[in-house]
């Protein structure tokens, strides 16, 4: 059985299914997935509503009438599809930030390295401190009983522990990764921000891999002869390289 | 000598060869392949006819009316080409799995790593385990006097071999590694849906190297008063970063 | 309150701020920056002025005319926005150096790898050699103290103490790292040329990482039995990969 | 003083100059090359003269009237421009090698990495042994004398006392790496066969890197009840991932 939108909601909606849809297409291309993978979500101003990405339909195929609605409750709203089936877990981080405006979940393939190594992506630099304010946390794997029973729910609750527990604010850390399994970002201010902050987590966890390379390993250098000769072939007033200047 | 194609199965061989034809050219958009590399097979519904990719002819120059067509005896019918020499490989997966549709042989720069290094693809998370159930098996290099003899018939029989011995099912498993070689991958709905499972195989690999990466490695963090500044540069009421908001 | 730019500079700065702008485009193109990270400037003949994008607005929103003018003490003139919020390094860097003409700034994925180890780009061969003489070094990091008063001012500091510190030539050396941040390019040319130094800078540390890489791992081969067979099989007399040649 | 091509070569070195031009061409293509950097050369059929790239040319302004002649003793012919500085490179090997048609030498990534290891390229699988048969070497580095002296001449030099030590087939090992430099590969067939030749080399170094990090890292597995969740989330009659089947 689904549920009706009371028709005062059907503009908004009609708008927001727009927007979701745009970001969700925004995944592909910052190539975040591939398939059917990944999913964003929207909500109504007085936050009766979320707009989602259905369950497993190719990112070729989908128009932005086939977004699913469903309420806080995850109940199924008018739509022609199931919700994605992460859709419990974006019910429960809209509920414990009533400000919060959009989520993104991927399989961005820098940042689930973190999560399956189940490692906090370390605040390398200036890059990752721009836009999120110390380590990305990784979230604690779920027990076997949490995974068998509301799965989704549960990886939400998991992500609201983690920031209970290290004392995190949502708005300064705008990212979790969930371990063995990946990255959830969100927005306070639209579906498309969300999307474009999974893209700054993927950008930073790349970085961040290729920071642990070089700090991990031993270096040498070329010979001074070479280097010398490399350099004055292409400059300095008895280069070869290139052609005279007219 | 070459074998006629009876007439009945001519309107059938002809919608393969499409099929066929499609799903190879899919290798190289999705960047699975370079230069004549890799190939996708499919097979008509009684089993008696495989259509392949022919041997070494390059993408650019290909049409559908190259494809080729064998028995499962590897006997080839009304072809201008000889098949891909992977072709036996192929004709012993469909002998040994009666509902397979499609199978695909890349040479995809991750998963070609984990083959060459000898070693299975962990299942270290969920977009792992949402596809292949464990990890992807390498199956045990050749011996000399198999690589002498029936190479390719023989690499047919090390994979039933490794799936035999590790009790592994080919439907929850859809992929394997061959030792010193590459990735095979089949699917038992079509030739496009075999592509489809070798470009997520190649992800999970790559998403798996990058795990190792972070798993091996010691880290460290920026210093605080670096972190503090970045983020309130950006963020928060005394934010000198962007323009005013109007 | 803002200053205006004298009537007989209008012309050359019209041409300076279509030149940086085009120059801040290729940041884009080259994928040296995502968002609206970066940012690159460039300096009028009489060193009065200089032009540097605006900050925070996205590359895709961007006009020539968005292009913002200061003076070397950090003075805006006659600009709809606020310059990008390193423009006190350009102009310290400016300064320093009477023949500079263009400075870029990106947030590139492997030069910042070297940045945030806090590691100099050793010069490992000859593409490094072609383009910096010896090592592109790593300054160390601001001081609290430094981070907290006139950051963006102090970074250009640093820089200058590597460069006196460690008698490198600007010219010879035309980038540098700055630790737990990132890399700055600049050029004796033009604003373009300076951001072509930035692609060169990210493409030499690419390769320094798969060098490390290299450098830091043990290896082995596969067995002979194979390499001969697969090597045989597509060279050679007997042949059997690819199409008789007609 | 330049010097003319008799006029009975001139229609072949026509087709020649156009077959180089598309040639280098495809460096850029196939990400082999940024800026100016590489070069591809082919020879006529008596072998007296070579087309080369300019040096220092970038490749969007080339046309293929600015392909440079040479003879074999690096003597200039009717061209507007001055060839390669790695010209004698290509020379020693052409005169050593009676049937090779075409030389390349890029700075591809992953290759150069070896070459600034000082490391062979170990042939670790099947795709490494369809093309080369046994390891592509690594010269030895130049010494300071040989550095300061003819340097691109004893670059060649380099190549074949290597090939001459360790007795290599120049058409079974049809690429080498210079130590401290980078990759040159070469054709028995054209010019463009030797560009196809340096992107299978590529690739195959960057399987090796991949291949290196797999081999060298310790590893993990995901929780048995995640991987079952998952698995069976999209997959068995269970399966909650997706929309019914209609």
């Amino acid at each position: 059985m689904r549920y009706k939108v009371p028709k005062k909601y059907q503009d908004e909606i009609e708008l927001l299914k727009k927007e979701v849809y745009e970001a969700n297409l925004k995944l592909v291309d910052y190539k975040l997935v591939i398939h059917t993978w990944g999913n964003v979500s929207g909500i109504t101003r007085d936050r009766k509503f979320m707009v989602i990405k259905p369950s497993g339909v190719s990112y070729d195929k989908l128009s932005y009438h086939d977004m699913v609605i469903t309420d806080l409750e995850n109940n199924i709203y008018d739509s022609k599809y199931k919700p994605s089936v992460d859709a419990p877990t974006h019910t429960l981080l809209y509920k414990a930030n009533p400000d919060m405006k959009g989520i993104v979940h991927t399989h961005s393939k820098h940042a689930v390295a973190f999560a399956q190594a189940g490692k906090d992506i370390p605040c390398f630099g200036t890059t990752h401190a721009d836009n999120f304010y110390g380590s990305v946390p990784c979230a604690r794997a779920l027990t076997p009983a949490e995974i068998d029973s509301e799965y989704e729910h549960n990886t939400g609750l998991v992500i609201l522990e983690t920031f209970k527990n290290r004392n995190l604010d949502f708005k300064a850390t705008p990212a979790t990764l969930v371990k063995e399994h990946g990255p959830f970002a969100w927005s306070f201010k639209s579906p498309l921000d969300a999307v474009n902050m999974a893209l700054t987590l993927e950008t930073v966890a790349e970085m961040a891999i290729n920071t642990l390379i070089v700090s991990n390993s031993d270096s040498h250098q070329a010979q001074d002869a070479l280097i010398t000769r490399h350099y004055l072939r292409k400059h300095g007033k008895n280069a070869t390289y290139g052609q005279e200047k007219h």
